[in-house]
C-alpha cells in the first residue's frame, strides 16, 4: 500500500447528507425526488454551489447528466465518480444520492487538502436512474452507453402525459452531447452505493467489494382453469387456476431451493382472474425473477422452469420468458484496488454481487468501472427507513478516495 | 297423481326467451341488463304487455317489485312464482329471467287453457337480485323479508355515484308498500332457476329438486412477510408472504378435501402487496368461501381454518370470518310436490341444494317456498355462454305449472 492514507471529512459528509435530505423531504424521514423535478433541481443547485466552491468546472450533456471536474496536473483523461440524486416515490436518503455525496466529498478532500493528482477528477450526477416518472430505469446511462435509443427516451411519458424531452428542456440542464462520459475523455468510473440488501449488516462488514451485477431471467408463469360458480360446482368438476398457481409456486420454490445457495429468486407479482370470492379463478399469471452471477446456475433455473408440469390440478401451465441479462463483471483491477484499500484502512469487507441494476452496469461495457457498497440497515431500500450510519458512509468515501488516487497513479 | 297433466306451450316459451334476449343484448350472445336500467325497463314493459294480454292485473310495491296476477275462482291468497330480470355485466340469457319467463308461461297457460283454479296466481319480478350496480345482491327480497334496512338500501350507490333511491324514483315503477309479497296475501312462492352448476348436466337429469340453499362461511386468510429487494436479499433472510399464501392455499385444500365430498370451497380472490416483480411480497390476503347443507360439516371447515399454522414460511398467518349463513331448508311439502310432478311427467330428476344465493332463500323464512332447477350447459353462469336447451326450460315450466295447480288444490 502507499504510505499516505488520506481520509475524508466525516462532519462535512454528514452535513451534505442532512442538507440533501431536505430536497424533497416527505416529512416523515424520507424523500420523493423525481428526476428533473423542482426538488431534484434544488439538489443539482446545491451540487453546483459546493463543487464550484472548490474550483470545479460544471458541465452538462444532452441528457442533463451533470459533471463537476477539478483539473489535474497533466493533460490526461478524467477519473469519474457517479451516481444519481433522483429517488422513487417515498424513497430514502441514501439510494443514489450517497454515491453523489461521497463523490463530492472526495473532490472536496482532494481540493482542500491539495492532494497531488495527475488526472482531472469528476463528480457526476446521472439523470433519471430510477425512471420513477419517466421509465425506464437507468435511462441516461443507457443512452450514453448506447443501450437505449435517445428519441424513444425523449418520448417517455410521465403518468400525467408530460414527456421526458419536455422535462429536459424545462429543467435548464440540457447540455452538449460532446460532454457525455466517453472512453476517450475518461479512464474509469467508480460508483459508491448502499447495498440495498441485508448481507453486509448481517455479516458485520463495512465494505462490499462489488464484483459485478448479477445476471437474471424474468419469466411469467400462467395457469389456465375454468371459471365457475363457487357455490354450485362440485370439487371434482373444478379446474381452479389459483390452486394450480399455488402448486406451481410451491413446485418452483422446492426445485429452485435445490440449486446454488447464492441464487435469489422471487415470485413477487400475481394477477388472478376474475378475482371474485364467489368465482373459481380461470386464469392466474405470476412473475418469477431469478438472479445469479454464474450463467450455469441461471441455465439450471431455466431448466427447472422448462420442466414445470404442463398440467397442475387439471389446469394447463405455461411459461414465457420476459427478459434476461447476462452477469456484468466489473473491471478486475479496479475491484482489486477497492479490496486492497478496504484492507489497508482496516475495514472489514467481503466480495459481493449487486442484485439490483445500476448505471455502472451499462458504463462497465464502455469504461473500466466498479462499485463500492456500504451496509443498508435491515436491508431496507426504496423506502423511508433506508439508513446507513455516517461512520459507514465515511468509510466508503475513504475507500472511494483512495481508489481514485490509485487510479490516478497508474 | 291427478288425472290431468297440463303442459305449457314450448314455442311460446321459446319466443319469450328470444324476445327478452334483445333487452340489453351485448352483441355477442349475452346481455348486460342492470336493474332499473333502460334495458331492464324494456323487459318490464314486455312483461306488463304480455301479462295484461291474458287478463292479469299489474301492481308494484315500494321496492319496484312487479306483480302480475290473474284472479282465482275464490277469495283466497295468491300463489306466487318469481325471479328477476336483471343480470350481471356480460351475463347470459337464463339466470333469473328464465324464472320470470316460465312464471309468465304458467300464467298464460292457465289463462289461455282456462284451467280452473281457486287462488289468484301471480308472476313476479324481484328488483335488483344481482346487485350489479347497487349492492347488495337480493336487495329487494331482503327488504321485503325484513333482512335489510330499506333506508340503507335506498342510499346504496352505483360506481358513478347515483343512489338506488334515485334510480327507483326515475324508473316509474315505485309502488305501494302494501303491495309487497306477504304471508297474509300469498300462500307460497316458487322460483324456477338455472342450476348455475354442472351437476344436472353431468348426471343427465332434467329437473333439480331443490332442497334448500347451502349454509356457508366466508373467511379472509392473510399472510404477513417482509418486503425486500428481489435482487439483493438472500433466500435465507426472506419472509415471502406470497410463498406463505401458496402454502396456506395448499394446506387448506389438503385438509378440506378430507371432509365430506359434497363440501364446496373456493379460494377465488387474492390480493398481493406490493405486487411488483422485483419486490418480495410483504402481505397477501385471499378469500375462502365454503358451503355445505350440514352445519356439522361447516363446523369441521371452521376447525380446519382455526387450526391453520400460525406461521408458514416464516410469515405470520391470520384468518378473519367475514360472514356466515345457515342452510335454508325449503318447505318439505312443496319440495315433495316438485319431486312427485317431475316423476309424473317422466322427467329424470335428482335432489340438489343451491350453492348460490336466491331471493327464495329470504322468502323461505316468511312463506312456504321452494325452487326448481333446470340444467346449465357446461355449468356456465354469470357469463355469456350461459345456456339451457328450450326442451329443458319447457320441462321445468311444466313442473312449475303442475306444482302451482297442486298448491291451488290444497
Amino acid at each position: 500500500m502507499e504510505n499516505t492514507m488520506f481520509t475524508c471529512d466525516k462532519e462535512r459528509l454528514e452535513d451534505k447528507i442532512l442538507t440533501f435530505s431536505k430536497f424533497g423531504d416527505a416529512g416523515h424521514g424520507g424523500i420523493t425526488r423525481f428526476s428533473l423535478s423542482p426538488e431534484a433541481l434544488q439538489a443539482r443547485a446545491e451540487f453546483r454551489k459546493r463543487m464550484e466552491a472548490v474550483g470545479a468546472e460544471i458541465k452538462t450533456d444532452d441528457m442533463a447528466n451533470m459533471y463537476a471536474t477539478i483539473k489535474g496536473s497533466e493533460d490526461l483523461p478524467a477519473i469519474a465518480m457517479a451516481s444519481h440524486v433522483d429517488s422513487v416515490r417515498n424513497g430514502g436518503n441514501y439510494d443514489g444520492v450517497l454515491g453523489v455525496l461521497t463523490a463530492m466529498e472526495v473532490v472536496e478532500t482532494i481540493a482542500t487538502q491539495k492532494i497531488p493528482h495527475r488526472h482531472p477528477i469528476t463528480a457526476m450526477i446521472w439523470t433519471n436512474e430510477e425512471g420513477s416518472l419517466y421509465p425506464p430505469a437507468m435511462m441516461s446511462s443507457g443512452v450514453v452507453c448506447g443501450k437505449f435509443d435517445k428519441e424513444k427516451m425523449l418520448a417517455s411519458k410521465s403518468p400525467k402525459g408530460k414527456t421526458f424531452g419536455e422535462a429536459l428542456k424545462e429543467s435548464g440542464y440540457e447540455g452538449d452531447q460532446a460532454n457525455r462520459l466517453n472512453p476517450k475523455d475518461y479512464v474509469a468510473m467508480l460508483e459508491l452505493h448502499i447495498e440495498q440488501g441485508p448481507v453486509l449488516e448481517a455479516e458485520k462488514k463495512d465494505i462490499g467489494v462489488v464484483q459485478g451485477v448479477l445476471g437474471m431471467v424474468n419469466y411469467r408463469i400462467r395457469t389456465y382453469g375454468q371459471s365457475d360458480h363457487a357455490g354450485t360446482t362440485p370439487m371434482k368438476y373444478r379446474q381452479d387456476a389459483l390452486l394450480a398457481a399455488a402448486s406451481a409456486i410451491k413446485y418452483l420454490h422446492e426445485e429452485l431451493d435445490k440449486l446454488d445457495s447464492n441464487l435469489v429468486y422471487t415470485t413477487g407479482e400475481i394477477v388472478c382472474h376474475p378475482c371474485v370470492h364467489t368465482v373459481i379463478p380461470d386464469f392466474v399469471d405470476f412473475s418469477l425473477d431469478a438472479r445469479h452471477q454464474d450463467p450455469e446456475v441461471i441455465k439450471q433455473v431455466v431448466k427447472v422452469i422448462e420442466n414445470i408440469p404442463k398440467e397442475l390440478d387439471k389446469c394447463r401451465v405455461e411459461y414465457e420468458l420476459q427478459w434476461a441479462r447476462n452477469t456484468i463483471q466489473f473491471n478486475k483491477e479496479l475491484v482489486g484496488l477497492v479490496k486492497k484499500n478496504a484492507e489497508a484502512y482496516g475495514y472489514s469487507n467481503m466480495d459481493i454481487y449487486s442484485g439490483a441494476g445500476h448505471d455502472a452496469q451499462f458504463v462497465a461495457e464502455m469504461l473500466p468501472t466498479t462499485m463500492i457498497f456500504v451496509p443498508s440497515k435491515d436491508g431496507h431500500s426504496h423506502c423511508e427507513p433506508e439508513f446507513t450510519p455516517v461512520e459507514n458512509c465515511w468509510k466508503g468515501a475513504n475507500v472511494l478516495l483512495q481508489t481514485v488516487l490509485n487510479v490516478d497513479k497508474k
